[in-house]
């Protein structure tokens, strides 16, 4: 290892490197969760036309007052073409709501507001004055043509796609989701259908890392497992650099006698951007990269892959992918205090309780699945604070 | 319409009716945010034997103390078969974080509280007192065999999947998707790819629901139009109810001319389990249902079909695939009042501010789609209840 750096050197250092997603189209209706790379305009203003906004009756203002009687002779149901309003005195048109207003008319009368009379006529009850406009939704009032309603780096959910469908855009320009490999390193790993020996455990970290990537709306093009034999790993590697925009390596980097990865990744031309952060767990986290390949190398232990996966992969992925202003995590409040080391940024895993509140849940070793699982997510205590009941805490949940 | 009834009694009609999800397996890399429906239990005791924590020395704790010397007769890397520790006094293995400990040995001393006196000796450093069980992750101590790590119910996230995989699990019992079917109704509706007349507007909540069902792990099996000629209707109608679990109408269910519906689905012969809800939006929002398919009609615009589409119809269908304890809720406070009617449960569109806080963002109407665009999520102010400044509501996001 290097000289530690810390946790947010490091976050920098990644994202500086890490390659940019290129721009592709994408059909509208596989766009859900895909970071938008282009402006969407209004192409027309919203609402398109003068719009009825209750059920009643269209006819103009300057005729209407209380007690005042009308002629229906027309009706502009919703979704109809404009209908005119005819042009004799104290008439008006039945209208639905989200109708275009009847041309020649300016306001509209809920139903409420009057009674009928008999089948051709309506008489308002309403007492209160009545003016143009009234329960009309005006053109362009929401937007006008040509307004911008999405801008680049927008999360794609349920609104942003319906604005963009009433806009007419049938295809989105959005950011490529980069490749990504996934390889765990260590002989004593067996693949999950094996039955391990007493020294071997199964594959798991190269799941849970593909999980949380998918979880948050990545995919992992391949998930691999790194012999300790080092030509066998080298050309494996060599092979994963060649062929992805992001190598995720769990295990292999401490300084064991059979952790030689971050020299092969130097060797392999590799430039480290740091190899050693100074945080808990996950001490001896590494970062590389060549010109188009980034290459994250994690402890091989669950919590510390799985900590650094949500902690630095997820995030800086989607911002090199392009994403603006990604929601700033919640703060909770400790419910108890926990000895941390000083000089150590440390993720705490918590239960999250009810009223913002956080409940420390630490693992007994890095290893410790149970205490994982019963946890809701980690919080982050910097490095030189003290992790205190009653202070706040930004809250990151597992996915 | 029927008699209003609530928000709450809408949604206990909803889960009463809604077809419960069938069990299918899974493999396990594509089980990320599906449903589990079994228990996944440990199969091997968790550490499956006694590990080193530390790279140091693995020694004798009753010959230990501080200043005694000790020959090292062995190594134990991690991943390794266990090895003996030689039978004569003072002696020890180097063993690595990770490794079993050798038989023979008790305990574990770190190299920070050793120094290396020559190539084959060490001398303990450490001026506290030596236990059988230091730097000793016990065999059982996080599980025990055959202990359960997950129950039916729970979510499937990174965590869950690697527990699963370091069980030896290959495949999942999880719940099944349920096909579900969006169908928007009203001639005025064109496709995204058409132009639009003046009393046109294109097709959007079929978009906004798929995109919503999408972002939470859902799919709409098809999106369709249901046009206002009714024989046509009742045809379309007919099959999608035929061949889904759920169909999610979108349009057509108010007191219009053309909103013939609620009518129809009565004549296909499902049940009304209710037309109307005291709510705003999406006050004229149904259910109908028979044995096997459960319909949603919710209002045609915009917020009513986001918001009953969030508010309904995500958590009923997580509901009915057996989801266990969703996370509540957060609370939040509101930084402004807000007039709403007494009598309904009011979806008030607000922005979620820092410190728990959210201010409204009323839409001025319910096709208003800037500002849904500006908003963050949804508050629920119950019926009765004030939209007051200072005051806690539960806060819904935006998917």
């Amino acid at each position: 290892m290097k000289p530690l750096i810390n946790a947010i050197e490091a976050q920098k250092r990644i994202h500086a490197k890490l390659p940019r997603a290129a721009v592709i189209g994408c059909p509208l209706d596989k766009c859900a969760g895909r970071i938008l790379r282009q402006t969407v305009h209004a192409d027309r203003p919203m609402p398109p036309f003068d719009r009825s906004m209750m059920d009643g009756y269209a006819l103009r203002a300057a005729e209407a007052q209380t007690g005042a009687t009308f002629t229906v002779t027309g009706t502009a149901p919703a979704g109809s073409s404009q209908i005119q309003l005819a042009k004799e005195t104290s008439v008006c048109a039945e209208v639905m709501t989200g109708a275009i207003l009847p041309e020649g008319a300016d306001c509209v009368i809920p139903y409420e507001d009057t009674e009928r009379i008999n089948t051709q006529t309506i008489r308002i009850t309403d007492p209160e004055p009545i003016q143009p406009g009234d329960f009309v939704h005006l053109e362009g009032s929401d937007v006008a043509e040509g307004a911008t309603l999405l801008n680049p780096g927008t999360l794609l959910g349920s609104r942003e796609i319906a604005a963009a469908a009433s806009c007419g855009y049938t295809t989105l320009q959005v950011s490529k989701i980069p490749s990504i490999a996934i390889a765990c390193s260590g002989d004593e790993l067996v693949e999950v259908d094996q039955a391990p020996a007493l020294h071997q455990i199964r594959r798991s970290n190269d799941y849970s890392v593909e999980t949380a990537l998918a979880r948050a709306g990545l995919h992992a093009d391949q998930r691999s497992h790194l012999p300790d034999e080092r030509p066998l790993a080298e050309a494996r590697l060599t092979d994963l650099i060649q062929n992805n925009d992001v190598v995720i390596l769990s295990g292999g980097i401490s300084k064991g006698n059979r952790d030689f990865i971050p020299e092969l990744l130097d060797q392999l031309g590799l430039e480290c951007q740091f190899h050693g952060v100074a945080q808990r767990p996950g001490k001896p986290m590494g970062f590389w990269s060549n010109d188009k390949t980034a290459v994250f190398a994690l402890p091989g232990n669950p919590l510390s892959t799985l900590t650094a996966t949500h902690h630095y992969i997820i995030p800086s992925i989607r911002e090199a992918m392009g994403l603006q202003d990604p929601p700033a995590p919640a703060k909770v409040t400790l419910t108890a205090s926990e000895k941390v080391p000083a000089k150590l940024t440390v993720f705490l895993p918590v239960t999250h309780e009810d009223n913002h509140q956080a409940a420390p849940c630490p693992a007994q070793n890095s290893g410790d699945l149970v205490r994982i699982l019963q946890s809701d997510g980690y919080v982050e205590i910097p490095a030189g604070a003290a992790a205190e009941a009653g202070l706040q805490y930004s809250f990151y949940p597992w996915h």
